[in-house]
């Protein structure tokens, strides 16, 4: 399948399911990464618009891997507005029209090209893991475990790209990638495609979106304060969980931004489920598995369900509200983060 | 300068203009084409929030070469949201980091890759060129007197790339690049950035944006209805001239989209300003000269101020502000389009 075949099976999938006349549509948010170097082909809020005989307005959103929570939120403040009454968000990234070096090539562009130009996105989330290991021992079984419970977790999940389970020792033998972080930390490259219609109408059996919130910090980690947090994702998690009334304790169930699991750790310490340096002990003592008061990652998250990057905030929230109308969980929260850390989206559902 | 010098500077410019205390911008929006290919730089939006101390939320925003009135027009949406009162709008390009072929080839990624692949736009302009001379008879004499035009009118602009006037004949017999689009037809490659600062507050002496409009069509030629205007152009004029209650014939200034001298044809006759077939001749009469009822261009257009291409729809509206807020014009409208016209972006200023 190519890009505009992705980005229409999950539209037409939308529609569907939100059984949405299409001529309701007022608008369209597309969320990609990096289509125009994937695919060449830029300007897919034209492309995507033609999928509907009205072409209604389109927008396309970039935030590197924050695309998709980006788009969710421009998609919410043009209903706040008033100018829209419902709109459909779509994350789309066809990520194998190259090969892996072009791939790991094009996904560096999201960090600071200027000062952190020739490194690659494993490199730099291994100066984050190393940061965490100095500070707070986090171990290699820690890491492997993150891997071991998503990979886990995505075995019932049909559209997860890997159906496979793998033991601790497994992740930790696995090729050394940048050190600490192994093939088995790394989320892989994936096609992919995620939409979701939002509404200002009231529609039964529906999840709602109670909170949202988007944060930014600094582009290159040498001007970060900390690198045993990424404070963008506190910020974006105040406010989500301001605008909510909820606090973290609530959430039954988060996808979080595991582009690597060190950064799943960062991810449920960041968003206040754990103390900061708790995360590792919380996960290997299993409070982050399926059946646990807080499911993180329930989906496989990104590890093993895969990381269409685009599509990724998308697919979280679209996932979400999924498990929320089948009765899974009552309050769920999405996490979505850019680059090494310097843009990141929160979203609360409920019922 | 490179791309972030040039950011930088336009916000900076801004800030300083609209003597704004930095810490009240609540939220950054930024227009950008391609930084990821030009520059090797995507996940702008988190470059340009680093500008400030307190990290503002940010979004970048494309839609090829309307990707600067796109993110106007998202500006505004969080605006009437209520979620931010005031925000700052960048379009930036970078051009000249590659060269003339890589730019070329860069832009084109704007059209249909699966359709048009293979053709740039100097190619897709010159087939709407030739359906309009087919069915109007516009004569080469006319697509040069839009060149004459606005070079003429960029003499005086500081700001504009080039200072030199042309004669009608020098136009004409410029070098062929598609038929009949000639090197002095074409807007040239072109580094810029510019900002402008958007409040709900009421601020004196300052232009306000009172119509709003945003319109798309096919991505690929093949699919229009027509080749002799663009729809989302007459789209986006509709909706703008509705929310702000006016009509064409009130309009005193309008910066329209000049990326091919029959592209600012088309657009003079889509937007209303004259009847479809009429634009060539009245453009010969000099009613589009600076000094008429309405000057069409007078910043020297893309053609002859400049294209670079994420920066120039916030351009538009910015030159524009400042005619008024100089006494130059009392209406005025920008028009802003991506790709070969799959989107346009209407906005109308007044006092």
């Amino acid at each position: 399948m190519g890009l505009e075949d992705l980005a229409r099976e999950a539209v037409e999938g939308a529609v569907a399911n939100a059984k949405v006349d299409l001529k309701k549509i007022d608008a369209v948010f597309v969320a990609s990464k990096a289509s125009g170097s994937f695919n060449n082909q830029r300007h897919i809020n034209a492309l995507v618009s033609s999928f509907f005989s009205h072409n209604p307005p389109a927008t396309r959103i970039e935030g590197a891997c924050a695309s998709g929570g980006l788009a969710l939120i421009a998609a919410e403040q043009s209903l706040l507005s008033k100018e829209n009454q419902t709109v459909l968000v779509l994350g789309v990234e066809k990520m194998t029209d190259v090969d892996g070096v072009g791939a790991t090539s094009i996904l560096s562009t999201a960090a600071s090209t200027q000062l952190e130009g020739g490194s690659t996105f494993p490199g730099l989330y291994a100066l984050l893991a190393q940061a965490h290991q100095l500070e707070f021992k986090t171990s290699r079984e820690i890491l492997s475990a993150v891997s071991v419970k998503n990979h886990r977790h995505a075995l019932t999940n049909p559209l997860a790209q890997y159906h496979k389970e793998f033991t601790l020792k497994q992740v930790s033998n696995s090729a050394l990638v940048a050190d600490p972080l192994r093939l088995l930390d790394c989320s892989p490259v994936s096609d992919g495609a995620s939409a979701v219609i939002l509404t200002t109408k009231n529609i039964k059996n529906k999840a709602q979106i109670i909170g949202a919130g988007h944060g930014q910090d600094s582009l290159d980690l040498a001007h970060r304060k900390s690198l045993t947090e990424l404070a963008a994702t506190k910020r974006a998690a105040k406010k989500a969980f301001a605008s909510s009334d909820l606090t973290p304790n609530k959430i039954e169930a988060a996808e979080v931004h595991d582009c690597f699991t060190i950064a799943e750790i960062l991810a449920i310490e960041d968003l206040g489920f754990f103390p900061k340096g708790g995360g590792g002990k919380a996960t290997l003592e299993g409070k982050t598995e399926r059946r646990s008061k807080l499911v993180v990652n329930g989906s496989g998250g990104l590890k093993a369900f895969g990381h269409p990057v685009g599509a990724t905030g998308v697919k979280q929230v679209s996932y979400l509200a999924e498990q929320i109308e089948k009765g899974e969980c009552g309050l769920a929260l999405a996490h979505n983060v850019g680059g090494s850390g310097a843009t990141a989206v929160v979203h609360i559902l409920s019922k």
